[in-house]
């Protein structure tokens, strides 16, 4: 039997598994993310806290295949991280110390695009080899899975599919200092934005209150009939659709797998971004699915493990 | 020495080259595309076509690697056309029914996305692994090109780049049916239709003619100091740009190969792309060369060439 892990960087924990070599999780934990001395400890705690399980399950090392990591950054192919602010990181040799402090092979991505990669292996994208994962969290994040490898691109910034411009009449300003980024609209922030512009101006009754409205909260009312939040679900839904659908003609996926925060919502989302997604998709794209994410917050790890199986 | 044949077949005529393994072109020609009784004379006449260079060449046929093709049309990762206007083609098993015809090995593509593959192989992308060539002819086509390879996508349409939105407010439809595609601004077809718009409303001298404007008459113009062409030229660079920037975002290329008939205008175009390109593109993607494609007419026999190489 062969083994291996699978680690995803987070700011504020270090998610690691153990896995045998079929995706079965043996054993998962967390440990803290040290981000003092900019992040300095952060890959010899995790190199230890690996040894340590290594010996507790009585692993021989040669049967174990390497260490798989998804980190909160772009990543170069050759597993270099050119600063990362929430792990207080600059230039960061990733793969290399990793293999250093343990001895193992490491393979090194993006945590979006890893975890891309857990949803196609054993989530919400099993059995597809083209696949777009469309993380709904505080931003929007996204991976893009194209003949069943991630693609990274040539910085590292491949599938950074929350800052493509879906309205150029913006005048706000996304995080990125552009106007219009998908992020603006398709984020558990965004929607909030959304409901605050609505509520501003709404006569209508509805359950939403515009001081300290939730993506959560409209989710809820919608589900409860709510006819205020049904239309800033459309608001929501149409930006997202029409951004996917873009995505879609560079793309060309079989399956769209939306997972994050927002997500938590379930199957009520998929109408409000597949029917803008139909309206807008070159024709040969709209034979496609759309899928909730399944993995949850294993989904990191799941993915990192595949990405040093993959690169066996 | 090894050999082989690239094929790039068009609604009038089919270019064949004869390439040695180095990518040195050892002969050319062309034949006519007979488009009757539903095309189903193409294929057997490339390969007699083949077949008659091959001994007029004195080739072994162990020599000779196989014949990559290039089709316009979307192909599927098997080979399979469902399906070409310009050929007359319905279902076509194109990869399996030439290797029964000639006895050697072959691999389909479309051709816009072989084409990219020539100009990364032997062109404007020379050197570089991860590209986006742009073709601004009477549509705008496109291939994207990720660590090397292809991105042919679920259904064979990865890369139709001309299809993406740039513009939600446009009223005038696409030839595909939506409405604001980069193919409304970015072709040839395209700028003919911005210059005809502006000259419309336009009272200040210019050398341009609303009724017979042609793209390069727009470009001309913008060489000879023509402020209106000038103006012209800016609003067809910004949707381009921005359409690019989108592009960027999901691939993360290191170079944009500008190619197709608008593209003979030759350098004056880049600086009208490139500035709304860096205005609106992902902070990660700004680190990236525009340059004009290289092979002409040569790019589709070359990628196809390569794309048979690559294929062994």
């Amino acid at each position: 039997m062969k083994y291996c892990f699978g680690v995803d960087i987070g700011g504020t924990t270090v998610k690691i598994g153990l896995f045998e070599e079929n995706g079965t999780i043996v054993d998962k934990w967390e440990i803290t993310t040290d981000t003092s001395e900019e992040g300095k400890y952060i890959l010899p705690n995790i190199a230890a806290s690996i040894g340590g399980k290594t010996e507790e399950h009585g692993l021989a090392k040669e049967s174990i295949v390497g260490i798989g990591v998804g980190v909160p950054a772009p990543v170069t192919a050759e597993g270099v991280v050119n600063g990362s602010a929430n792990l207080g990181w600059t230039y960061k040799e990733v793969k290399k110390e990793l293999e250093e402090l343990t001895g193992l092979k490491a393979a090194i991505g993006n945590d979006a695009n890893v975890a891309a990669l857990g949803e196609m292996w054993k989530g919400g994208g099993a059995g597809e080899k083209n696949m777009i994962m469309v993380t709904l969290g505080t931003g929007v994040g996204g991976g893009i899975i194209i003949n069943g490898k991630v693609l990274v691109g040539e910085h590292g910034a491949g599938g950074e599919i929350g800052h493509i411009c879906v309205n150029y009449q913006e005048t706000d300003h996304c995080g990125c200092g552009n106007r219009g980024c998908l992020e603006q609209y398709g984020s558990a922030t965004g929607i909030v934005r959304l409901a605050r512009q609505k509520l501003e101006q709404e006569t209508r009754p509805t359950s939403l209150n515009k001081e300290n409205v939730t993506a959560k909260d409209v989710f809820d009312a919608v589900k409860a009939g709510d006819e205020v939040a049904k239309e800033i679900a459309v608001e929501f839904g149409r930006y997202l659709g029409y951004g996917l659908a873009n995505l879609a003609a560079v793309a060309d996926p079989a399956v769209f797998v939306i997972g994050g925060g927002v997500s938590k919502a379930g199957e009520v989302l998929i109408p409000y971004i597949k029917e803008p997604y139909m309206e807008r998709a070159f024709f040969a794209d709209k034979d496609v699915r759309f899928v909730l994410a399944k993995l949850g917050n294993d989904a990191g790890i799941c993915g990192a493990a595949k990405l040093i199986l993959d690169n066996e």
